[in-house]
């Protein structure tokens, strides 16, 4: 029998081909030869599902929250509408990762070859992350305009759009994968990567998607949901980060490549705070490398500097800090603490 | 002495800098470090002047135009507004030539390397090309946030973003440079390539935008000069399609490449019209191939055909037609017929 979780999973995932069909109907209006119509709906078939759909399936999940039902209590069309933002954001990440793969000269994605690596597809696949985007503001447009909060939400999608972007720029230049520089690395830059590159996309622009939708759109809430899911964000990230170098296969599904790639990890980071002059050249001379005997004598300093400890410290501690703030929140203007916790509790001791 | 067009010029681009400082604070208020905010600068100056400016001057002209002042007569403040929504222009257009550059394998534009090919570039060309992009919306949030027409303008750069992307895709499968195919060619697959990628952006949206700023909104407005733009968008396209294989180096200030590179011209396209069997053979062999005894047979075929003749023919009716359609505007609500004169008369017979 299926889970609560995949009935909702597929639930969401039955809006996709509408969406994909009002596209190409759009397209089609434009008058637009048959092949292009085909190119991209194959394009927004094979990039935007197939993920875990996370950021989508969260929109719905908060705006339950916020409203006070449950799934089946909203109607066809009010589901539709958090769904729709939920597969903007989707799109969004199709966007992203289209052009992150092409940068970084990854291989597959999701299981599949990268979208540029498919070979009728090439460099044309910066075309399509164009077209990806461009997407968001069709259905926007489409299915937002008469509701007053339609320049809210476009706005925002334009902002976090920018700031991911930013995070991305910074992560490029600090931590570029052929050109070893220990020196650009620092627990502050690690934070303001981290932050701009995945939590505003990831963990506020889904909660604040489904607080338009539901009418909870003062000010003062938006940050109370912000001041919560930025530094959970965070968090999630330096997480994950930590999994990639300490997690087994078992647990995470996969061998971390962090240290092979000159990632700008927070272990790294870490490390570097922590590190004696010896441990820092040793660390120099080997992080970074395309070779398993660098990447154990970065790994021996990792254990020797006790980073996992030190990991186990901060997640305490954040978490702590979190539980405090979601306790503090003000519920008068119809915001819910329920909603954070809600992220908390995915994010917090996870192993995978 | 500098002459009229140059002073215009120049104005214009003492508005830049101001736009580079702007978006550099808005950097700074993320708490961006120095390093991506001097990186996002360079990408800003270097991709963004330094062409024609032709789309960024045509929102002031227009705008004069339509308010019935010299620009001098123009306050400073409006001045700037309209020279900033000539920079989202040539914003958008930086935005398309990086990408553009990247998949048509470039090596220079406007007598420097392509972005792409700066060293310490290279791929990040991606993302900086979303970052120009995401520029316009900043500009258009911090400038117009307050004005009546903010939504309006806002969902106009979305739509011709999105038509100048649809005409990109269908170019680049209609004609791969690595793979000929005339089979794939038609004059109008033709049409709608020039149209969408050319045609809405460099002529109907600087028009559009000036018309927001002088208050002349209504549909039927738009929609004249839509219908005098778009037709001498595609007219332009031709005739530079026509320049690039009939034109003389001297004229045009380069030698044409469009044979050799598999173009989906308008010479190409008529000739496939009128070619008899044997000629349609020698154009299958010979265009697109990179030796110039293969273009020279494609090119006695073109002037066996009189291509020449066929083009000034073309020539003739469309600006007889697009003359007759001016006189014929209404200009009741404010329109100006003389917007579209002086757009007609940048194209009409220029040999460069």
């Amino acid at each position: 029998m299926a889970s609560e979780k995949e009935i909702k999973r597929e639930k969401f995932l039955s809006v996709f081909p509408k969406i994909v069909e009002e596209l190409n109907a759009s397209l089609l209006a434009y008058g637009m030869p048959k092949e292009a119509c085909d190119w991209y709906a194959h394009s927004l078939n094979y990039n935007t599902p197939g993920g875990k759909l996370n950021r989508g399936l969260s929109v719905v999940d908060t705006y339950t929250i916020l409203s006070n039902k449950t799934i089946d209590q909203l109607s066809q069309e009010e589901y539709e509408k958090v769904a729709i933002l939920g597969w903007c954001i989707e799109l969004l990440q199709a966007y992203f990762l289209v052009a992150d793969d092409m940068m970084d000269k990854s291989i597959t994605r999701r299981g599949q070859p990268c979208w540029y690596k498919v070979p009728e597809v090439g460099d044309i696949a910066i075309n399509d992350a164009f077209m990806l985007e461009a997407a968001i503001y069709k259905l926007l447009k489409s299915h937002f305009r008469s509701e007053k909060y339609y320049i809210d939400v476009t706005e925002l999608f334009h902002e976090v759009t920018f700031q991911t972007e930013l995070g991305q720029l910074m992560d490029l230049i600090t931590a570029p994968e052929d050109k070893v520089d220990l020196s650009k690395f620092t627990l502050k830059k690690h934070s303001f990567i981290v932050t701009f590159k995945t939590a505003y996309y990831s963990f506020y622009l889904p909660v604040a998607l489904a607080m338009y939708v539901a009418g909870i759109t003062d000010e003062k809430d938006l940050n109370q949901a912000k001041d919560v899911l930025i530094p959970l964000g965070e968090y999630f990230q330096i997480q994950d980060d930590y999994l990639d170098c300490f997690g087994t296969p078992e647990q995470i599904g996969k061998i971390g490549t962090d240290i092979q790639d000159n990632k700008c990890s927070w272990v790294i980071n870490k490390a570097l705070e922590l590190a004696s002059a010896e441990q820092r050249k040793t660390l120099d001379e080997n992080y970074g490398r395309k070779d398993s005997t660098s990447e154990a004598k970065c790994r021996k300093i990792f254990n020797d500097l006790k980073i996992d400890q030190l990991y186990e410290q901060y997640e305490e501690s954040i978490a702590k800090e979190l539980k405090l703030k979601i306790s503090q929140v003000d519920e008068s203007r119809g915001f819910k603490a329920d909603v954070l916790t809600a992220f908390l509790n995915k994010v917090y001791k996870r192993s995978k």
